[in-house]
């Protein structure tokens, strides 16, 4: 039988299992036959020897910023996907954000399709960003754009002036994406206190780069996050809060998580390996900092970062992203919009750090190191996310009938092992002119990307192999991880 | 040596002891002389045998709303603080309340001082309630307040339209408070939660008493408690949580003392007694449970009330007050503004429940019942009152030079012990129309209160044996039991 | 090409994924192939359709005691294996079990493995017992029996006179298991405490079956759980903990995973569903509950078994096994032996349950019922026991090269759907005259279990259709779970 | 009328209550009047003034060894109760300590008795070790030593083979000290986990002074801890844990508080100030180390010390004693048997530290500090010792008729306040020679140390005013601190 693709000799990881020595055989863009020898059965186009090699499935960055209207300086579609599957990800989640202004969200939604249609060189789907909910938003249009549009989640914001959602909004939210079976995520901060700060600092001139840090202490991240647990609960509703940072903050969830609440947590690869001291960089007189400015703001203590990789270890988190955000540094519209005349002003600093297409060779990073299993790698970055997005039919494991999406690193051991490097900020594909990474040392990356049967990134080829209009849209369903539980603090029920 | 009075066969009770067999001497309305036996030295104008029975420091209530705008069917400073003395409190604490309309809180204050000066039966103080802060009132009224005026409180609010702050407005107000060594007092419902939940059930036209319950279930005050404590501890400043009632609250605040944060907490005898199913009172046509309308809710589960018999045991609380916030039932400002056209519509239902003359013998039940100990009852009701609000240099316990504020109990056992009674309305001294511990029996209750060396409650002779204008107004100093401790989350600080 | 089987439109699930109309052949014992549709690529001797079921990995009863000296009236490794592929169980780990008199424990295993070999219906392997080690035993014989005998694990206790070992020798033989990457397995009960109560029961001539449970109240294991995880603290070793039943000991084991200690937490069936009431069983003059007597007894509060279940959920339990213990209640070795002159003797009453045939029905009833997902119900009772035991390489999972171990249950909905019934002992193929489970209902079944390709059990068929014999022993590896972190408590090291 | 003394301007502390401006009248030996002005009433032979300093009650050290057999070097009712009126202590505890060999304790008491009649400067009472209970001891000896005897407390231990005792008979020891009322004690150490690793450890020649401290991690308390809290519940009955050093065994003491668990803690002012790199002290090639041997050791992390000073203040601990257990260095029975041919042998190196003198300065010292209240000060040094171990009738608090034991401090400000000064071994009075406080800064001291009524350490004057003898025996009731609450596991009692 004639086949496009076969993969042999490969150790394939999935959320549970390394199996040795397998082979895979991909047809039409999907995995037709996993066996240990397909040699007598199919006839491949093509084949690739993973000796000695992990193989993953592809990965899914479930949060993704590209191409919104408050990042003038930041990727689009085109650059920030082809940057994603240099770095072994197939498939983005990215935001359709509405402004406060906006009264309907399906032409937010429309336009969003437009900025991505034919660009992608990897699939991708949109959550909803709702800054504003109306009646209208609520009652009709959700339910079209779930039911019709595949759009199954929403992000919800706690901070920020143009986004910042009062508790009573974000109930309001819930009562209509849980009806929905929508996934509801969070961006769990608390505005009033960053507010007060900021001002406080501004008041005194403290205004460089690290004041960033300054101004959202930890406290802040904790407190907003036991809020939102808490309004979960109130509603019974799913939630997943983005971006965590802080080792409080995630006490939280794992409390939420041993009394079952279906409260599911995220983290970054940058809160996993930078701290705030980055921001206090002395390079460009002072403000290069500007560089590392994200929110949640690093963490002053290492034990943060420890409390993240514990996390990820224990189960407190359900997914990695990378929450890929960024503005070019050395652009007027970038960070260098905080550098006025010569001195640094945070609150003007856009917020958000690159990080598509190095989500993945961190993680498998902490594999090497013996932070993580190679499973809960895959679960991680690849299962969870395609499970509690709604698209785990297709994306986040190796099973017959999936789409063929994978990643073929190079082997661990041996001579066709990976020569280490550091990563500089040439070897990557987005449009930004630095990572955070930059000089970190790395010793596998995604040697082959595979997108539904196509060699999309050969890394010791041709490099990138995919083209512009590769990625296709997602219509994505429900989570297959959690949801209503219909256990209520009382008997009130919301109308 | 001429006194005006000699209490003989004392067992004194102070916050950490009990003497027995004492002797105490009054002089010029303060305690003269403490001994095993003054007989020889004093010559007492008259005298009283305390043989068998315990005396304590007079009650210190710092939870009395009085003559407030807000209740026009509540007590006054007269009928207040008249069932004060005849409950054993010599001392309350009020609350000058500021309209968001009101850019100054002088003329406030003022009109307080009229509404009680003259009236009171017993020695009375007054916290702000600031709902509304503007520059000047920070930084120009209070630290006049606080220095001249003896006012050196102020509760805050998260709940209810009218009283409402931000998290910002909280930490505006903190900032300020905390630099006057003011006692921040905070009343800890998340009011978004409420609207919520209240709204739903009003379209659901579940709008009976008991509703007010399910608007506010335990959770409001769980997370409102989490989130005080964070703006307490990013202002390193002390914060008492008032009328706490809930577990996972009372919880939170154990934990924050554990980390030594100057976190204190206040619960009331109605949390220790009542449960929410007296919301469901099917009297009057189903209204009758109006009478237990109270905010934070009186608790569906018993563990809530063990929770607060726990906390006053281990060191949670720091205070009990009666949040003596009284209107009458039957009158149409009063509870019965919640009855329209026949049906109980929860929101117009004012809430509060009288409670000023019955906290000391409550909570002395619970001493009889081997619930706490009798210095536990005396720290939880005088001494620890005394020190929050800066006025233990003359209240709350009983040593040479104190004020003569005293009250006498029945023997605990012996043919001078008291008959048990169940309490009816009948016998209180309020102006309200109703208790909600009709039927509840007492062992014993003040025989005596004595203030400033007077006895003003004589429940044996003459009954009310104090007159109006005996009670004088307190200036007060700050706290002696906590203060900022300088310990920050980081190196920002307020301006 | 030619296969033993084909299983069509199977539901594939595993301890991360389904994988939805998937076919699955079997060839030499061992999956061959996985694929949509394999019509075209095998040609098979036999078909099964399991259009609308779960098809899951052979279960994997990682705790189960046959054939030992102190339960003549037990099940053989005969009767044993019977009943357990009659509920899909097709490995199953026994004991091989030294008294303290056995200076060398190779006979000890030499004697069970004759007790076994030819016998079982289902692949085995052995756990020993160690109750006395020497030091010929651990530096001698352990390296031999893991090397050479596939024995990977030891189960050590905190109690029973016969078995218990002192702090001192669990550490020793911590020291030596730790070296040879063994699992190291403890029944965590305070021994002492037991005793006690046992003894001053008898005193008051307490001693009914129900006694059982007074003597072992819920704090024997909580103590001993925490302190059996500060041995292996204080070891550095992984260790699991057999037979949770008892909520504050879950919460001990969950907050060592919070700090990532490789603590590993097993429960069964009867802690999820039975209650101590069980033991006040009036039958049989009083005397019946004595077959519901097991070590830990059965907890009074049902909240224990909802933290059971919760644990399930939150990752708490890293298995479930049925610590299949039985003896036959009417027999004079059995559960009769505590019946003397028609009394109840507690400490007479052989401890253990049957439940190696009705573990899997048993949990597949609570995805049923939504307590746990199909992909947890996998990894507690397959994968995770066939990866802590050194056996991933051949149990666990569905996938190619693994034996082909399946259970193919009935479809969930649909006319195939299995009628319920309530179980009778009748209907089970131990060699036990009763089961704890009589009169429980069930939804489903296994339909079929596949030994390595060979269909041993076909309930709609000839039932019992494997024969003595087709069971396997197994030589099993290290724990591909955890294993030591290198992280010490301070500077000093085992020698 | 005539008294011995008087104290006038005395700044009054008891554990609640600051009393400025007080005066003192003392006749008999008893607290005769406390007033603010007593010139007129009184006519005393000695006046002393006390202006701007604490007065506070005698010191009661309720953990003291003097003349063990097990301390040959150590110090003598003589030496040790001189330094304890010298350091502001009036009242000890000593310990009467049973051989494993006695068959009964009677004559054990009675030696003691003999060890301490007429030697002793200040008072004293005896507690029992209890290393091997027998029926004659727990019916018969104890009830006649509480009720006769005066001695209501026990000690136990869980380490020390010559000490040593079973789960099994700590529970039995605590069924009769139950039943009698008696305080009962806890040195809470796993004896198994030291000895392991002592034998490793000398297995592997790693034998200095900070071995010890290798020897004893944290977890070995914090094990035993959690041990002795569930024997105490599972018994129902209050217990003191001893010396405590670490935070993980605090905060098993907290969380048991939390649920009202009567469990007291004693911690001492070495755990509050020393870390264990004491035990590295290069001095004396090396073995000066030895001088800091101490059970449980000092603690390798200064969070542990923290955490110390927290549990002060958040109320975990009940008391602070001096746990005075010295034997002199140089001396071939004292720390020096540890030193064998020029290498130090940790296990033979005597246990314990001087203490008795320098305990309440240290105290005061956080009190300076800022660390804790002169209220708490007084609570846990004077008040709670007097309570647990029955003699509150007598000791611990300032009122009138209690015994006359009083310190008068320096002032804490002004011209009269003490000078500074650098600690060394020859200003105390113990006959050790040395102090682990050596170089120490103290702001403050006890100027005046008073004895019922009579002033026996006067800084500025005399030094030691007091004569053995002095002192004298106490007899003790039980515990008004807490008692059994008869809350029970469940149904089973013991008999
Ligand atoms: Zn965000
Ligand atoms: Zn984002
Ligand atoms: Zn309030
Ligand atoms: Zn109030
Ligand atoms: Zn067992
Ligand atoms: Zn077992
Ligand atoms: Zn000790
Ligand atoms: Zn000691």
């Amino acid at each position: 039988m004639e086949v496009e693709l076969l993969v042999k000799n490969a150790t394939i990881a999935t959320a549970s299992d390394v199996i040795l020595d397998q082979q895979i055989a991909v047809k039409d863009g999907k995995i037709f036959l996993l066996g240990k020898d397909l040699s007598n059965i199919v006839n491949a186009k093509s084949t690739i020897d993973a000796f000695g090699a992990y193989v993953t499935p592809g990965g899914v960055d479930s949060h993704v910023h590209l191409h919104q209207d408050n990042a003038p300086a930041g990727d689009n579609f085109e650059t920030g996907t082809r940057s994603a599957i240099a770095g072994g990800t197939t498939t983005i989640l990215a935001f359709a954000s509405q402004k406060k202004t906006d009264e309907s969200i399906i032409p937010v939604v429309e336009e969003y399709h437009r900025r991505a249609s034919g660009n992608a060189y990897c699939d991708y789907g949109f959550h909803l960003i709702l800054s504003k909910p109306n009646a209208t938003i609520l009652e009709k249009e959700l339910p079209t754009l779930v039911k019709d549009g595949g759009i199954s989640s929403a992000k919800l914001y706690m901070t920020y002036a143009r986004l910042k959602l009062s508790d009573y909004e974000v109930l309001d939210i819930m009562n209509a994406t849980r009806k929905l079976g929508m996934t509801t995520m969070i961006h769990a901060e608390n505005g009033d206190m960053i507010e007060f700060i900021s001002e406080h600092l501004e008041k005194q001139r403290i205004t460089g780069p690290y004041s960033h840090a300054l101004s959202r202490p930890g406290i802040v991240e904790d407190e907003a996050t036991y809020r939102a647990i808490s309004l979960s609960e109130l509603m019974d509703i799913p939630l997943l809060i983005v971006h965590m940072s802080q080792k409080t903050a995630a006490s939280h969830v794992r409390n939420a998580q041993t009394r079952l609440l279906p409260i599911h947590a995220e983290t970054c690869p940058h809160y996993l390996y930078l701290t705030s001291t980055r921001l206090k960089d002395p390079g460009d007189s002072g403000f290069a900092g500007a560089m590392c400015v994200c929110s949640p703001a690093l963490r002053d203590d290492p034990m943060d970062l420890e409390a993240m990789w514990a996390g990820l270890n224990n189960g407190t988190f359900t997914t990695v992203a990378s929450d890929h955000a960024p503005d070019k540094y050395d652009h007027p519209q970038g960070k260098k919009a905080g550098l006025i005349d010569g001195k640094g002003h945070f609150r003007k600093i856009p917020n958000g750090l690159p990080g598509l297409e190095t989500r993945m060779p961190l993680l498998f990073k902490g594999v090497l190191d013996g932070r993580i299993s190679i499973q809960k790698f895959v679960e991680l970055n690849c299962s969870n996310p395609a499970k509690l997005y709604g698209m785990s039919d297709r994306k986040g494991t190796i099973a017959p009938g999936m789409d063929a999406d994978l990643v073929i690193w190079y082997p661990v051991e041996g001579d066709k092992k990976m020569g280490s490097f550091a990563l500089t900020n040439e070897m990557l594909h987005h449009d930004i002119d630095y990572t955070p990474f930059e000089g970190t040392e790395f010793a596998n990356w995604p040697r082959y990307t595979i997108l539904r049967g196509k060699i999309v990134w050969d890394r010791d080829g041709v490099g990138l192999a995919g083209v512009k209009g590769d990625g296709q849209y997602l219509k994505r369903g429900s989570s297959t991880l959690s949801k209503p539980r219909d256990i209520w603090v009382n008997d009130w029920r919301p109308s």
